[in-house]
């Protein structure tokens, strides 16, 4: 056996792969190189293999993928229980649309960096954001070591952030100049919804997409209500709408989707439309439940997403793991409906897929991006274990990952964060939501 | 201001009473005699008052009521992630039962030890548990210092803990002998349910319920599948069958109730019955979401429930309580329903009802029973704090909780479990854990 050259060596008591065989190594681990995976195997061969590289040993650790959270608003943290239980109209217009107006890129800044703390200690490893002030997600993403996909959300009306729509174009292809090449921030186009976005700004938005090679990321068929004014408006459904303005392709990552029949299924797993499927937000404000079971029996990518923080109210994927994979077996009535590997799927490899990402993260493989976390076992909610792949998505939280590496940096070393400050960041949030109290 | 005697002074940031105005205290704080609250009020005037009491102090922590947790199997802790995703009869069948009929004794007071630290860890203090060798349920809590209210669980055919039916009636008779007085434990009689009990031992318990002034702890109306079989036995539904034997009174915890109607639901209310609500369990087994809007709008009595950890898969009631009030807002495509204030009276107070025990425990009140748990605010995920009780349900987790007190005694500080060997019982798990996957 030759020794070859690895900076980090991570082992630990399984090593759930998610590769397309579903591997799951016993007493195994990685070897990373840089940025990327060189070697996956059991934890003793190595060991020896890479006696120079750093070495992690867990022994009572989970290794896995890091999760891919598909849909945030991770600004969003600053108004977190600032309103609940109500009608979503009244929450936006009393609440969040006026606390928005107020934003500003440096409270936008500094919520990203709140929101971050909070995924990296959960176990996200990238996340797809849509929010106002993009450039200030951006740039708290890639101080912080975490990938991310990042968009400056465009409508028709006025942006608290760059004004007049035509400012926003302009921000927008900044933005690419800006991150072009990034190893981590990947820039896209994000359209809010086809009710506050014109036909012509969809068409307009799908170029600038085709343009930069980038995803096209909006809110679709998110409610009954948005369904039916469409039908209003444009005498079809969102979807359709979308088909019938030649902008239902593959670039297209549909925010929500959880009021679409099975044509309109058919329809876009034809034209490759990708989902991110948000569970808790659908529940909490009274959304519906996605036919995701269906979507995935149609071939689509279906990633999870927490959506904001005002509608969750956290970002932990482990969370929303569970209530996919519980959700969708009362919301068929088969118990057998979305398991826990298929739930794992989609938090992973199925988030991979979503952002076009599936030949970089998603799984532990020799090649790809070395983004991992692990998980402490050695706690009573997760003892016995049978089958470590359901206590990932029935028993775990996100406060059981202990390490997480992203693109080969440690950015969480046993609990630590090591790339955020986070008694700094609490303490600046308390003193901006004592702010955001007074206006509202 | 005269100085008063308190064993303990515990004060924090918030302090959530769950009185019945709904009082919050900022800076906060309560003065414990013995077993019992004797005050509760401002932090800086309890800690003068009472000079002499120990204090533990959490200036950025949130002292609540400790949870209520209404319906477990907790011995099943042993089976979690043994078997899921599966059809109900088949995951009983194939894999709950026969890994139930070798269990003994000794297995279950292990198991259920497992569970209690999972409990005090995620904030419980109290729990209603029926299981098999609930004698050893009742000796494992006790030891613990953990509320209890307890019983054998009784169907037609024989036990593997009791064998015959006969020796079932002796074995509930010791337990009322056995704990009688107990400051902890409280017994209770169980039939299974419906389906697995005749009308005569229905009733005959329900006299034993009597004689011992206890509760009637049974599955109730849990899936469709219990419905149409009453129906085909019986000529009515489970509820209606308990009616017509003249079974359904005040004495009754029915957990579960997934499956009935306003009618059932006015009957119930009328009766007196009580509820544990099982949401994660009930999505798990694909068995429903329960009409606990309607059961809360008739008065009722609802407390929540994890159900055992083989079908949920764990007992942490923050998840569930997240769970609740999410999904009955999509059940009733209603935003405001089932909001925070609501779904953390039910796992407090409503549980506190649904045991008879409201005037003992759900509440931080003088002369109640000193169960609280302390949770540290200091994270961020619960930052910034705009409602407390928002929190609470919709971000935060049973990982949370750093303190916990029952009755007076301090069984958690600071996460370190101080009446179980945690250590010792996640070892002796693993090896039950062994024998269990090679029997299966």
């Amino acid at each position: 056996m030759t020794e070859k050259r690895a900076d980090l060596v991570l082992t630990g008591r399984h090593l759930v792969t998610m590769d397309s065989r579903g591997t799951i190594i016993e007493e195994g681990g990685l070897a990373i190189r840089g940025d990327a995976i060189v070697e996956v195997g059991p934890a003793a061969a190595l060991a020896a293999r890479y006696a120079g590289a750093t070495r992690i040993d867990r022994p009572q650790g989970l290794i896995m993928p890091g999760l891919v959270n598909v849909h945030t608003h991770a600004a969003m943290a600053c108004f977190r229980g600032l309103a609940d239980d109500l009608p979503l109209m009244q929450w936006l217009q009393d609440h969040i649309f006026p606390a928005e107006a107020r934003l500003t890129g440096d409270m936008v800044y500094h919520s990203t960096r709140l929101s971050l703390c909070e995924m990296i200690r959960s176990g996200t490893t990238s996340f797809c954001d849509m929010y106002l002030f993009a450039g200030d997600v951006a740039r708290a993403a890639a101080e912080a070591g975490m990938r991310a996909w990042i968009g400056e959300v465009l409508y028709d009306f006025p942006s608290p952030n760059y004004g007049e729509l035509e400012n926003g174009f302009r921000y927008t292809e900044d933005l690419f100049a800006t991150w072009a090449g990034h190893d981590l921030v990947t820039v896209t186009v994000d359209p809010h919804a086809v009710y506050t976005c014109s036909p012509d700004l969809l068409v307009r938005l799908a170029q600038t997409a085709t343009d930069h090679d980038s995803l096209y990321v909006i809110h679709l068929s998110e409610t009954e209500d948005e369904v039916a004014s469409c039908r209003q408006r444009h005498g079809c459904t969102p979807v359709e709408h979308l088909e019938r303005l030649g902008v239902l392709n593959g670039r297209v990552l549909a925010d929500h989707c959880v009021h679409v029949t099975d044509d309109e299924i058919a329809l876009m797993a034809g034209r490759g439309v990708r989902v991110a499927h948000c569970p808790e937000s659908n529940l909490k404000l009274a959304s519906g439940i996605a036919p995701v079971v269906r979507m995935l029996a149609a071939g689509m990518a279906v990633g999870i997403g927490t959506d904001g923080s005002a509608s969750n109210n956290d970002v932990d994927m482990f969370g929303e793991m569970g209530t996919a994979a519980r959700i969708h077996k009362v919301a068929t009535m088969d118990p057998t409906a979305m398991d826990a590997a298929t739930t794992l799927h989609a938090a992973t490899m199925g988030g991979a897929r979503a952002l076009g990402a599936e030949r970089m993260i998603g799984s532990l493989e020799p090649g790809k991006k070395a983004d991992c976390i692990v998980l402490d076992l050695d706690q009573p909610h997760l003892t016995p274990v049978y089958s470590p792949v359901s206590h990932l998505v029935y028993a775990a939280r996100g406060s059981d990952v202990t390490d997480s590496v992203i693109g080969g940096r440690l950015v969480m070393e046993e609990r630590r964060l090591l790339t955020l400050d986070e008694p700094a960041i609490l303490a600046r949030m308390r003193e901006m939501a004592a702010r955001i109290r007074e206006g509202s």
